[in-house]
């Protein structure tokens, strides 16, 4: 595609557009910015973690759960997606509010989708009736197909980050819906969560027992787990910041195979290496304060805060407080199709301030 | 998602809205159609292979090849996708008309590509240098990032059918184009085609040497084997329909890791089992004439002529006369990502008609 | 290969046959036994725990680790190989005692080796300089080709059972072997494995780093994590046996190529389905007593005996007391190469007494 | 495991061996040349192609096919296996002989075989009922667990090579035998081949057809595909050599899981680099003369020929007439296993004359 342009004013082209277009036909030729050199359809862009939460509660004291259609979500939309409820391209991002005592009745549907804690407690997710107790920074797993409820038997309300690949399942035409029953299932919170009782101890899995294979076996990643091997991976590193990735225990690939989902860890002073990738990420802030270089601009963020790096922005981390950034991107479809590139920056190049920095704008 | 409507009328929700659309959020429960129960986002649609030849000629004769960007191609755009040029979500079809003597120059790009010649001679594809003579019916390949230029040696123009995955890496933002050199890599008609010599051959392949993996190591499939393959199929098995896939002869896998082509012939008054799957697919009909029951629409279809099976679509083929459709369709992502469903009607509901048929309109 | 036979004595046959053994050749139809109908190449047999016990306490007071190629080991012999160490056609077991504070230097060897602990303490195993402290009821891997010292730093003896893929190995003529340097490599008590630090997270791993895939990325499995899933496995089924295995946590891989490794518990009272598989496995008595039918003899067996179950020998295990089998197999050879079977008896079967039961004598 | 050895004249000890060897144990210390540092078990052997052809006659003339177990095959015993009838520890190799109007009736066994045709004409071999044509150059497959005869319809004899991983399946103790019906398959020269039909066109298959998976899907390579291959990679690189893999069309994978099948051409003069792998392979000189540097020893060669490279020699083949050598091996098993390596010698070296050349003894 050459950028050849021409002044097309003639008439028998005229009429051959008009013919064209009355055919369900449009000619390459004036289809510009459809192959662009690189990536280049999202700027970064951030939610301010105070005003997530004081909307969600908001929304809590407005609306009821069965209002909400069975869930309170309040999804991230990014501006550049035209109106579209949807935080990248791939990526369906929200906050969850649950109130105390509330019951999410079960549905399924073929997008599969992650939840990170962010605060409150007593609430249980049942996935295909397998009890899932929930904590602050565990991540839990509902994956596609899987019938799904959410349980509240606490007083608190819990908030926690709704991760989805339905911006995708979407744009493939994928995506199917079944609501539940109505009744919920039966459950104590004394019942062991199966998934854990199978997969959750490392290396070991029932002799003989074929794992699901299409997501992970193990349905929830405990936060005391997390931090202790990051913990482990900056003492024995030397560095001042970890990386960890969930995986599934039963094959080693990532937790769905459409999501990826890490945490980051950067201590107080510390900075990642400068990278760029083909695919696209959300950063749910989980602790801490800093801020980030998204393509050429400044993100600074504090814990709460969600924001996008989009597909081949260079993306650099910098944290003034001890911070956690729970990562959630579309790695494993980039890989799976083979598109896949990857960009790191030198030191040298670091050292050197980004060019044309700005600050990004967001919601506070 | 329970189907329970509110009126949302009273003024702290006004707000509440307001607020949230000032944040970049949107409420989930505000989002009807978001998850249907199943894929349903495009109809049916056929384009006219006679326009589509006269429409290719007209623009043959007053657009030259560098006006055209450097690609003289039309684009089969979905009425149902908005304006967007592509056929469905995922794939990109159109007819390329090259005048005899005329060249298109090298460039290359992320999304994959696909050839399948519909009538003319003289035109070799050169593939990062590797030429490919192209004869109607041959299917060749110019696999994502991979140099790729159209050469005519003859006097007589070529058509033929492109398909991209270009509507899918443009989804994941993941497009990269280069332009190439102006200058036109030199060769000679008589020169031998790389990607044959190493690969052509039935279960041999050069000892010790690294498939490329990403994409199918035989760039070219001949028409006489593909016709010679669905005689022989058609002689085993005794039926009046026969299907053929197009694999990578080093891994078994499709052609690209986003593209499933494969070539379905369907003997005068044979039909074939009506099936749906996820996923979406174009038909080329390449000879023959017959219909389809698409979705419960009836589509006529005669040589020439290009239609669309949507995702999820019932989808059986009749014949009048031996007919060849060449079919594309984005099958491998579905089944990378988990995402596939597939079911085949009995052949007792087979012989009952499809409730509700209607003919699909097309362009002539 | 029909069971017809000739009487060989014609004087022609006869000078064929001469002519035949002169030219390094040999006529098929004179090898009886070549084909068997099954597998039929090794009997069940025991070693007795006590004599092992007691036969190695003696090698510790008359042998010196130096004396004894650095490696206090007796390897187990099955009476059926003909004089070879081997307890199988592709298995290596031994009992290896390393007395307080002595060291048993580095080397390495392409046979892949694991230790399963029995008795003692304070003792480290360095794998490629690595440091994983040994407690009773740990898994130890030293895969293929990895340096590996055993050290002591109490004043206990350590007495461990070592399984290792060398009978395989020697068979494919792909033994290496490797001395290493004489000195000893530093290492303190207290230092933290690496492999544990990185891999020793349930479903974590460091983001972005390569598992060595070859074998497990884990090198420890420690007891109180295998009794706690076994445990969980118990109460969550319901039966009065369980079963787990040991896994890659990076691949859900066996832990070697070559190496099956599982934890097979039988409640007193208890006993497994009986099954049947091609490939040979050895049993290490960890705790408990009871008794196997193993290719329709019987072996009794109580804590620290070993027994082989062969290659397509119905087995199942009874428990007198409730017993923890550590169980050794080929596998994945078997697997990976395509030739496995499984059968598996009925409960009604199982509830008749197998025929021809008579008592495996073994060395007590 | 140091070379130190002890002199083990103390009563003491001579008591605890002793006492060791009544309870089925072995010391490891006493075990010397169990680790080599190197493969080093077999050295490089030559069956001499005349006597082969003339003892195979000889053979035909005495026995019949009936009493030759149904098949008359003579077995190529390596010196250095102490009489066992393999070729080397992996490594079945034999000449099988079929007069004309003969009929090897079926029977199927867990070891796969392969055949490379030498000379004759009018032979079908029938896999699982599949006709088979058989000329010189062809190699066919019957894989494990696959019913194969063998059947006459011409006047000639017929000659063939086998080719089977016997000796590992053996080893691993998974062989199972089983003879087929009396009566023969109803077959007819005209009938084609099922295999060829649905997977003998490159980079076609049978849509939605599973392939076997285990076994190449294609059980026959025609010689004048491999030719052609050979002929158009000697056009494209250049070289004096020139050699192709046979592989199963559907994965890309070996013919089999555990056997490697190439064709190895040389060019009068030429030679190819040396290299030396881990695992065994036999080499059958399909046409042409030369002579081959085997681990030191020269091995001079003629059509009909076979020879065997150890693991771990290095090998290098010149050729005094254009030659072609069709060379088995077990590489596929080494390879998942794990224990692969590889070694090639620079041109410098490859200048240099090998040290300690002696020339080996064969059979004629």
């Amino acid at each position: 595609m050459t950028t050849t342009r021409f002044d097309d004013d003639e008439p028998d082209l005229d009429a051959l557009y008009a013919d064209l277009a009355a055919a369900d036909l449009q000619p390459l030729w004036r289809q510009a910015g459809l192959l662009p050199p690189a990536p280049n359809r999202l700027g970064p862009h951030r939610w301010d973690g105070r005003t997530l939460r004081a909307l969600a509660e908001r929304a809590g004291a407005l609306v009821g759960i069965d209002r909400g259609g069975d869930r309170r979500v309040l999804a991230l939309s990014h501006p550049d997606l035209g109106g579209l409820p949807f935080a990248t391209h791939t990526l369906w991002a929200a906050v969850q509010y649950l109130k105390g005592h509330e019951s999410a009745p079960a549905h399924r549907h073929s997008p599969a989708a992650l939840r990170f804690v962010l605060e409150g407690s007593g609430v249980w997710t049942l996935v295909d009736g397998d009890p899932i107790a929930m904590e602050p920074g565990d991540l839990v797993l509902t994956p596609g197909n899987t019938w799904h409820e959410h349980r509240s038997r606490g007083d608190e309300p819990m908030i926690w980050f709704d991760g989805l690949d339905l911006p995708l399942v979407r744009a493939l035409d994928a995506v199917f819906f079944e609501p539940g029953p109505d009744d919920l299932t039966p459950f104590s919170p004394g019942d062991p969560c199966r998934s854990e009782e199978r997969f959750g101890r490392v290396g070991l899995r029932p002799a003989g027992e074929a794992a699901p294979g299409r997501h992970s076996a193990l349905l929830v990643y405990r936060w005391d787990a997390t931090d202790a091997a990051l913990r482990a991976q900056l003492a024995s590193t030397g560095r001042d910041h970890a990386r960890v990735r969930y995986t599934d225990p039963a094959t080693g690939a990532d937790v769905m195979p459409t999501l990826r989902a890490e945490l980051q860890r950067v201590l107080a002073g510390g900075r990642t290496t400068a990278t760029r990738t083909v695919g696209s990420a959300v950063c749910v802030v989980h602790r801490g304060a800093g801020s980030s270089l998204v393509g050429g601009h400044r993100v600074d963020w504090t814990a709460g805060d969600v924001f996008v790096v989009p597909s081949w922005a260079w993306a650099q981390h910098r944290a003034d407080a001890d911070a956690d950034l729970f990562v959630l991107s579309d790695t494993p479809v980039i890989e799976a199709l083979g598109l896949g590139r990857r960009a790191e920056r030198s030191e040298t190049e670091e050292n050197t301030p980004m060019p044309g920095i700005s600050r990004v704008g967001g919601t506070s």
